[in-house]
């Protein structure tokens, strides 16, 4: 199955959805469902979320021919101009995941959630985040997410998706709903 | 579950994502994904899209607590000034389909897929959708997705995304793909 899905695949593009808007790390999980649902392999990683307790860990794990990793400090924010070191270290072990597992072979997609604000602040740098763009195999599917998407990724990405926010009811005093939201 | 799941969503909203970008299904596929992951129940209705073959359609059977039904003759081009009648029906049902799973208190997430292009292309009125809108059950969420959201439904939604394509590689003739893009 491997073998026809990544015939399936062609040319891997280099995607990135960004924007203040909803819908980013979304987009990126949507596409995974149908990935999977054409028996592509899948390598997920988020960056800057931890131990990832959100409710699409839980179901992803049920699915066949996907690994989830996940790097970080949930519920850390943090301060590009004060970047603490444990930081810096766990975004620096979710890019050379990603760049394990889209070297590796196994994986048609790979997708970096929240990378364009890792790089926004500063944990990795953008050079090597395109570096692992340029180094990506042919028939592999990068897609990184994350609002702040640094111009030289934009510039390096293939196809690009600004989430604009029309209308948002959080500027109305709704919080976050989980199961919706997270 | 269900009683919990419900209790967890709360306050449901209406959310639309439109826009020429990509992301806007798969958006809403993220979405459902994370809440299936929650144990919230899911209806999906795909307007205009006829027996749908897409991978997500085959990974999504395999889930638990999710309903998908599919209307429209998929691959037909409809043509605003001149739908056929079949076009107009299929789309119509879709719309039934979707508010007696709206209204039948067995879902927390009622996904109208491509809804906006259906009002677009005139197969359903915008007073239709609007309605459903107005008869929504406080603890239902509804996701409206397609471009060219009408500006009737972008007032009456809670939460508004456009999807803006900021560079897109089909431009440059590559060709959608399977198993990503459908």
């Amino acid at each position: 199955m491997a073998e026809g899905a990544s015939k399936q695949l062609g040319r891997g593009l280099v995607q990135v959805f960004t924007g203040d808007g909803k819908g980013k790390t979304s987009a990126a999980l949507g596409v995974v469902l149908r990935a999977l649902g054409h028996g592509l392999r899948v390598y997920l990683v988020f960056f800057m979320k931890g131990d990832y307790p959100y409710g699409e860990g839980k179901i992803l794990s049920q699915l066949p021919n996907i690994e989830v990793a996940s790097f970080g400090e949930r519920g850390s924010f943090t301060d590009p101009n004060n970047v603490k070191p444990e930081e810096r270290k766990q975004a620096k072990q979710a890019l050379a995941a990603a760049r394990q597992a889209m070297l590796s072979g196994k994986y048609e997609l790979v997708v970096l959630d929240e990378v364009n604000v890792a790089v926004f602040c500063r944990l990795v740098s953008v050079d090597e985040v395109i570096r692992l763009i340029e180094d990506k195999p042919p028939d592999v599917e990068l897609i990184l997410t994350g609002r702040n998407a640094d111009s030289k990724l934009v510039k390096a990405a293939d196809l690009v998706t600004e989430m604009v926010k029309i209308k948002h009811p959080y500027n109305e005093g709704v919080a976050a709903r989980r199961g919706i939201d997270y």
